[in-house]
């Protein structure tokens, strides 16, 4: 089995961790392919970095199912429309497993002005009622590597209050970024700790193995033949 | 890894049953070991039926992960009390993988009493607003493997209704006892037929694979120690 | 006019409690009968006790209407399938009785693990968005009648609470043994705090003496007639 | 015990009608105390009728209790501003108790202008979930007492509709003017059919019988002292 | 174009107020008419106020659109019925707006009895997901104006708390009373502070300009011809 | 006063038909300004078209406001975080405006692909309790201006079910493509059929004329300074 997993921004470095914490969340034998892509911004900060996060969404028809990690879910339906094996993202994935183990889930992500997109996020899954509140750490994507950010205990700060504070009574990461940081958090606080890139390879796997493909009616509807103009004409969804 | 599923009803040709269809869910390597109580309904159907389906729940806590076989998800939190690893329900299992794979799930299950429960359960759950509508097909659960009911056909027909009246685009067959049906109806329909039970061992195995464990924060605490009164007595959580 | 009133754990003494709170309660000429189950745990204190409190449910086919006196309302819709005259729970009744005199209610029961059932049965009901919020007093239900175990004092400050950061305007207490404190509790802080027995009595006479019937369509309809295996064979219900 | 039953429009006819509908449902000992105003609409048939139908509010302080006998609930929340004792709406009585004996209940009232204030009162009592749909009869309210206006047959057949096509387990009926015809179309339809005038006189005075008052934190706090212009002038809160 | 300002409360010195706020908000060749009732409370602070707060609504058919310049929206829906122009309440305009400039807006009113009607109008508009919180100052209406009241000061703090405890990312002021303050506020705190009524009234010249007029299909409907008693004979819809 | 139009897909005439609206809905004096991008798809139907129809959206900062005349409203909330002054989308405007002259409105659009899209909208806005329904005409975006495909009579017939079977009162268009048919429309059916372009650029005039600025706080800050790699470098929003 096969399963591509598309980092949307441009950061080769934060693939390379995202490739490897997907290698060890996967069963013996799932090769994983992790990609980025060359066009966009090197991290996914808000609505404005997300819109030119297009991803390599163009390869999600060649594999046996796709994960999108970037916890935003950026291009999620869009990859869906494109691909008839299943697509996961990595926000999504965190949600539904989290879901099994814990009646209410906190989640602590990057800056406040991600609150939205994952609060909406919540709700267009239909998820938000098992949420126990969204929280922002206030470390920048691209410094959650730097040793000098001291990333871990403004999050380990965040879970805590949303376990204390919020009713949290599991915690998801709200960014591909925190990827190595689960395990040990969640031995800190004595609660799960899940990574979303790890929920989603083992959903992305499980939907694979049982057979199931993405639903072609309605929603998710191969895209209309139609040629696209300019630099996007390589998405143009008329060639096949 | 051993996954035990519970069917919370007594009728032991339907365990038979949906040990074979969580045994070809699993994995290699992962043992499935199917239980039945001897005390209590041979059918669920509805919530009278549902209140003397306490299942097998005490053994949950000595395996790598529990599947609750019955569509009502009877004794999921109880379960979930009881257990340090995690319990899937199947009725859970098939929402969320659904949710996957489609932007809108119709469920079809057996009678018009079993509505409810069902609904009550996707909002309890979240993700009533992934649902396309609860349909019955008006089968009587012990019918479903006879020849004569007729089962096919009466499920067939709500799986169509529910496809082009309710805006569903893939469908959640909504009992144990229906799990022998899901890949012929999905081939004859052309969209995606889940059964829950193979579903719930994916998510089952998926999380314990991950190490994941249920929360112990509030809600699936452990329960407190006390002694429970005459038939109940070896259920009681004091000897733990 | 008979009214049962059922308390599905099996300490007598808290039973005699609630005999005494619901004769308060009711009108000259009718009778209460209060009983308890001989098998099953001695307090419902979350999802795993509330499993094995099955009640005294077959007798409540012989009265006039019924009382479920156990604030997770535990057993309320079996009950409401095997009965054709009205049952309601106390937690129920304490939510709507609050609704008519409150624009806003708080809720304050016993332990942190009883939360989730409370707030589930809050949206079953509908009533969610009339309920300020529930809170925990952290007493375990069998200490309420401990006069070491500074229960009164634990529940006052969340009450305080509950109506000065939760905006509340009244306060039901949610739970059964909490039956005794509400008249003195009410005076204390000058709003109301409503006991669910006596609101349950209340409403289960007035939808008797109006003659209402629970309805057998779809959700409470009768059990259909099966016979139960082992220890559960009494509460068959293939002999009416 | 007294208990006040405010027919908030002009038409005597109809609050004799109500008066005996409420002597009927009130306890023995219970005096009622049917009135209406002198100036406004004949009917409320909508928003602007509602308007100004303001009711004899400043009556509601004197008694053990009081209704208002409008289905639209019109001035409910200003009469509980105004009154220490419990005020119970016949709308919000007739959902409050069909959500004990049924799981979705249905509305059947006059006209389709009165479906969004209904609906909207649903949303604002938190039953909206409960509620299985509003039907509109097309019956203008005074014609609903004459016999040339065939108003039973278009009742029923919405009743019927409500049963069979929106899933509804009872009936409120949506409309004080409609209180003669619950109890022989429960007969006619074998399904609990409600009257929201015998709903409210039970619901108060049971409230008055348990010692219950309206909350005066925020919501329902006394009107400020202050005199109102004009021909409002008797409505004046200051002289209290 | 003609737009009819109306102030439900009868006091004058605000409807001066409102008016030359409007003006100002108004384009070029607009006539705002700016009126107030002569019976009915001097302010509107809560439902007991509201309930005698008629307006002017029978003046609203004669001109090319209407504001309700309180900003619980009295009479809105009542004066849509009788006006066949569009009518905008100054509460929903506020609410609307902010909603296309902020993800979520605050909202700060006068006294806590108004939190209730303005959630509530919240939820029936649809906006509510849209609010992070409702807030009074404990300033009442008439004190607005007063130097001695100290309104701004404590309609600041509220606004401060708001948008860093609830995470309003703009401010709609919750009463007429307060349109001179919105300017001036959003430049202490840097973030929008709307006024309703500047808001209501290019909201109703826009639709106005549009050709927009009131849906007269089913809750709109013009009021059915019938003749009110006493007092109210003037607003007696048999007369068009 | 200038205002940008910005049509999101690539086809040059649907960008003249949509500025030729957007003209005749202005008032005199202000200029607007229709513009396309060069790149991307021709026309936007469903989430993989979406993904690439980023827009113009760099041009937001220079004007006084911006309208998205793309019904999906695609890349809104990233026009947001841009400009400094309002955006407004074609969807939310006509939903918002149509709030003001009806209860509940239809919506019309082309293909069932986009019927998730829009009604996730919906609920993203907070104003799905206000709609009656989404429904497709199957006409596809860029057959809408061609004589040949019967659009207008496939269009009127989803408005005449939206109106007689769903309840809506008023009808929004879902499309930019539509705006030529509004007004004869309206005609036709004798109720409210809003073109979202009309709405938008009176919405965006009026946000302008009263001076409101996009909130910089949270959901909309300024995308922070980060240089984007290849084809998109030239959005880099480093460079202010």
């Amino acid at each position: 089995m096969r399963i591509l997993v598309i980092n949307p921004n441009t950061t080769a470095s934060m693939t390379k961790v995202i490739g490897e914490a997907a290698r060890a969340a996967a069963s013996p034998g799932v090769e994983i392919l992790a990609v980025n892509p060359t066009d966009g911004p090197p991290s996914i900060e808000g609505y404005y970095d997300e819109a030119f996060s297009i991803g390599e969404i163009g390869k999600a028809g060649e594999v046996d199912a796709t994960v999108i990690a970037c916890f935003d879910d950026t291009g999620l339906e869009a990859a869906r429309c494109f691909s008839p094996s299943p697509v996961v993202g990595i926000g999504e994935a965190g949600f539904h497993m989290a879901s099994l183990i814990a009646e209410k889930f906190g989640v602590v992500t990057t800056l406040s002005r991600s609150l939205a997109p994952i609060e909406h996020n919540l709700v267009k899954y239909g998820l938000a009622s098992r949420c126990a509140g969204v929280r922002a750490s206030d470390v920048p994507v691209l410094e959650l590597e730097d040793p000098r950010s001291n990333a871990r205990e403004l999050i380990l700060e965040q879970i805590q209050k949303s376990l204390s504070e919020d009713g949290a009574e599991a915690i998801v990461l709200g960014c591909a970024g925190m990827t190595r940081l689960a395990h040990e958090l969640s031995e800190t606080v004595g609660a799960p700790v899940l990574d979303g890139v790890a929920c989603a390879v083992a959903l992305a796997e499980s939907a694979a193995r049982l057979g199931l493909r993405t639903s072609k009616r309605n929603t998710y509807a191969l895209p209309r033949a139609k040629r696209y103009s300019g630099a996007f004409g390589r998405f143009s969804p008329d060639g096949r």
